[in-house]
């Protein structure tokens, strides 16, 4: 049961994004801008730095939500599997391998990555703005990951829900919630 | 040396926020609302909540700015001292002591917050509201934390930097660098 009273039809990060709309107005515009604005990484490859960083702070919910996503977006549940597994086994290039370590290491402490990480993306193809972003999206998700688990929010019951959810990330992003998505207030 | 170019008389978040305005734009807005808008709790007792996350997190730039806040906003330096240390030894009301707790905890990670510490924060007379605000500072500056120190941002070579820090954020809050301030951009 959540720490405080949320509704309870509005599982993990969306009921609080509710529950005070003048602070989730900029958190929803942040991640917009991080996660679908204009980048060299796919969009796929963006959520799934979102996972890594989710899956190291084991916030179930960020990371069910995520990985669905990234398996939207590929339509396959291997690469995100892998990466939660073992970053060096997943079937992505060696510049996203270095990225993934970088979000990862950030997601504990931005102390953890070093100039040697930094190097070895940069030797892999990785330009200063994808690392600069390997790093943010890997400080938002720190943030998500302790605001969904810091207030002890609900997982949903219903089994359909992250299909749901990755369906509005993939197709309208993280802005408000588009009319005729009713259902996921239901 | 920072990770990616930064301008050098920028030091900490302060480049960072530069180097993408974009993205740095919702982070002030963010920040501004939450720790500047209307609340119950004071702006001392919200920076003291940053302080106290910055300090576990061991993020120095972001520890020093927020405690030196914190002391031009008390006109001492005993409280933002004993926080650090010991929060039981801190001379804040048991409903603060009981919300920086919950911040240092969720600085760490959310699931250490339990129903426990929820209900001596209530106890002590924290409001619903007060309690997702504790949660949602920790969140933010966990992020900010991480964000200064994953690109390796340099501190201050000059030791009145964070006076005048302080001095910013106490009189003109989050927003942009207002007129007049141009002193913290050389």
């Amino acid at each position: 049961m959540p720490h405080i009273p949320l509704e309870s039809h509005l599982p993990g990060i969306t009921g609080l994004l509710e529950y005070r709309k003048d602070t989730g107005a900029p958190i929803r515009d942040l991640t917009q801008i991080l996660m679908r604005g204009p980048s060299t990484l796919t969009e796929a490859e963006r959520e799934l730095l979102a996972t890594v960083v989710s899956h190291g702070n084991e916030c179930r919910f960020c990371t069910t939500a995520h990985a669905a996503t990234v398996d939207m977006l590929l339509g396959e549940s291997e690469t995100s599997e892998k990466v939660r597994t073992d970053i060096s086994t997943a079937p992505v290039s060696d510049k996203m391998k270095a990225l993934l370590t970088i979000s990862a290491l950030t997601g504990q402490s931005g102390k953890l990555v070093t100039s040697g990480h930094i190097d070895a993306a940069k030797a892999a193809g990785a330009t200063d703005i994808e690392i600069h972003d390997a790093v943010l999206i890997a400080a938002l998700f720190s943030l998500y990951n302790r605001y969904v688990d810091g207030m002890a929010t609900a997982m949903p019951d219903d089994d359909g829900y992250f299909t749901a959810l990755a369906d509005r990330l993939v197709n309208h992003g993280y802005s408000r919630l588009p009319q005729g998505y009713d259902h996921l207030k239901k």
